[in-house]
């Protein structure tokens, strides 16, 4: 078995995985699991277990899990919960250093058992040294290995990338995996911590930290029984990884429902804000900013100040743009009176020049478009650029042609961009940006807000 | 040629349109504008004008629009702006009663002509008793007829239905128009007004009010001369059409850029807030929530009260719903007794059961999660419903099973949906939910956030 240099590498980079409660039966989430493994392309050994079954999905499938020949790094369990001690004890036996307890029926359920029975296998796991993700989860997903230790085989789907997102809520890693293929953000790791019996929010700071794959943290919360160990571990990493947070049960109803969910109380909104921002993560308010903000701090470009140019293919994005950015404490401040002077000449006075510009009157002129975007990159004035082009027909061949040309300019600033068309149209050309480290995002309000909170982070990290 | 009930039928009902400035070059805007009247389908007759050419597109192209042999209802001009003047009194020579006045470089410009040529076609247009969409306007959509005046030929791949969005930027038209086909929204009309030369927003709010197609007018604003007349045309029509408004311009710098994008100030933004509350339109704060809320206008099911029972496949969703429905002045409150004991009697005590519920242990039985929709529906205490289920290979046929029960129930109160699956799973389960009434939003958040403004739309009205 693979020497480990970090305990969580028995979870997230296993060589052999055992899945008790394995099942070819399509009503059992035993049988989404081995979907999961299979289809996701996991490359190292799976073994299944049952006792009723010789193979399933044409693997060969043992009776328990002592009886398999080989080493185990990692068992995901789907077993009912009365039965996980005992599988715990066997773990120990084997080995085995990592579980995925798939399990519910623990500290989540009114009955005062599920609470009892979290307790033991905590403290069994804690005297053998076994790391648990769950119990109560829907798994783990690493999409470098790759590997797909959850219940949901689409998963495998996501793109890869730098962001590891971290979760109290299966239903929200579920939200957050979609959006991501629906917006081709790439992730890292998908981890739904569910009950949080050994594994907590603090222990995958830690790890996601060292983790190569991984280049920004976005986390999704509830409630934390121990809110301090989180803000200490954040405190402690100096990777310089951003770490951005979406907290919800501010209302409420949302805080009794958290403690019913995970067993733990929502608490106060407030105290959580200030203990965030003086661990220097970010917060965000809805699960689509968290997602944008992410793939924005991905970049690792931030702006040296909250000064902005605005620069827009049409002057009603450019306003909303500008409204959101005011809202959010950054400048739309005038060029430079050399800076100006080059977009006059570069443009007719058909339309806005000054900061927002309303590059209208040049979408015909790819050379002026470069121009425009040159002079204000190197305006020292001026801390990022947003650009928004709505496709019109006829400047199809505008996101092209801009495309090349920033793509060749150096650029130490960051760009934002809301270009916006039909699909198929502009699609490739955006990926190519993305590529680049130019981020793109489908409304100006939304794109405006990242660099909002962009400028946040480089304030808080101050 | 048809007689018009409506002034602005000529505009959005023609009969026989010519294109002045028709061009088969793809470096100019008239070939774009052929391509929208013949891509888009438009069912009447078209003539191109163009002395230089005898076809464009394979139709018969005329050297001036009086040399057209039949009447011509409405002439799209793509003219230099100094010839305009000229070709509006070609179009009261030939009995054109609308124009869409594609052509820039009026009072939007920094050239003092911009603003006297404006004055000028204004004048002759009121003399002749011509109506004027725009100048400096990309044009109109009647998705209806079908009409694509304008030099998108895309916008003829947006689909058709009740929504009437009327803007003041082009560039927002079409990211309005790009969000509704990739939320797969129906629009009615797609109208740019422009520089507002003799057709301004009042002027659609009455003809869009009487428009069979409209069921609910959605604006995007910058800056209005006469605010006053804006919001006397919304008192005084009463069909019972809803109107949603956007407007920007709450910045100083956007203030400042709508002085030059339309020749209109933005002007105070609580001046405006405060006399469109008077006048009963709802106002949002970005794009996506314009599209948001005008699909959930457009449903003309409205909540009685602010009593919102939230229904959800798993926690972490729900929490966030709860979250946005409390900040917007919505109330998760308790069912009565009766109620609580059917979702009891449903669902095992594995999750919260009251209000918000999470459905989870009813993944796999659909008459209990039937059961649970018809008792909250039943419930006099709740006023709407919001229902989150995010996809989980498991639970693959909750939707469908769902969705016929749904389609069954009897509604009287709206139930608002976040069902997010990756692409391909449960579209056709969702199409079958909204085309009957029952819209779906691709956040938990989002799906709340128009709760709460039908909640407020209610309120308004009251």
């Amino acid at each position: 078995m693979n020497q480990h240099s970090f305990p969580l590498d028995a979870i997230f980079k296993p060589e052999a995985i055992a899945v008790i409660g394995a099942s070819d039966n399509p009503g059992k989430l035993g049988s989404h699991v081995m979907r999961s493994l299979t289809e996701g392309k996991y490359p190292g050994r799976i073994f299944p277990v049952n006792p009723g079954k010789g193979e399933i999905l044409g693997i060969k499938t043992y009776p328990s899990l002592l009886h398999i020949p080989d080493g185990v790094d990692l068992s995901i369990i789907v077993l009912p919960a009365e039965q996980v001690p005992k599988t715990i004890r066997e773990c120990n036996e084997k080995g085995v250093k990592g579980i995925v307890l798939i399990t519910a029926g623990f500290k989540e359920i009114e009955d005062r058992r599920g609470e009892s029975l979290q307790k033991e296998i905590t403290e069994l796991a804690n005297r053998f040294g076994i790391k648990i993700i769950g119990p109560n989860t829907f798994g783990i997903v690493n999409l470098h290995l790759p590997l797909n230790a959850s219940f949901t085989p689409e998963f495998s789907k996501v793109q890869k990338g730098g962001i590891g997102f971290v979760s109290q809520s299966g239903g929200m890693s579920h939200l957050f995996g979609f959006l991501s293929m629906k917006n081709q953000v790439g992730l890292s790791k998908i981890v739904g911590l569910g009950n949080r019996c050994n594994v907590d929010f603090w222990d995958m700071i830690e790890y996601l930290h060292q983790d190569r794959d991984t280049k920004v943290i976005a986390m999704y919360l509830e409630g934390l029984d121990q809110p301090r160990r989180l803000i200490e571990a954040a405190k402690r990493e100096n990777s310089g990884k951003p770490v951005v947070a979406y907290k919800v049960g501010r209302s409420s109803t949302g805080d009794k429902a958290s403690q019913f969910h995970t067993g733990s109380l929502a608490g106060k909104h407030e105290i959580y804000e200030a203990a965030f921002k003086q661990a220097g993560i970010l917060t965000v308010n809805s699960s689509e900013e968290l997602l944008d903000t992410a793939k924005g701090l991905a970049l690792f470009c931030f702006p040296e100040g909250n000064r902005v140019a605005v620069l827009s293919g049409q002057a009603g994005p450019a306003m909303a743009a500008c409204d959101v950015c005011e809202a959010g404490g950054l400048s739309i401040s005038p060029f430079s009176s050399e800076t100006q002077k080059r977009v006059d000449a570069l443009i007719p006075p058909l339309a806005i020049r000054t900061n927002p510009v309303d590059m209208g009157p040049a979408w015909y002129n790819s050379e002026a478009i470069r121009g425009i975007v040159e002079s204000v990159l190197e305006d020292r004035g001026m801390d990022a650029v947003l650009l928004c082009i709505m496709f019109a027909s006829a400047n199809r061949s505008a996101v092209g042609t801009l495309a090349n040309s920033l793509l060749q300019i150096e650029r130490k600033k960051p760009i934002l961009c809301c270009i916006s068309a039909p699909e198929g149209i502009w699609d490739e050309d955006i990926r190519r940006l993305e590529r680049a480290g130019i981020p793109n995002y489908p409304t100006p309000e939304r794109a405006a807000q990242t660099l909002v909170n962009l400028v946040r982070y480089k304030k808080l990290k101050r």
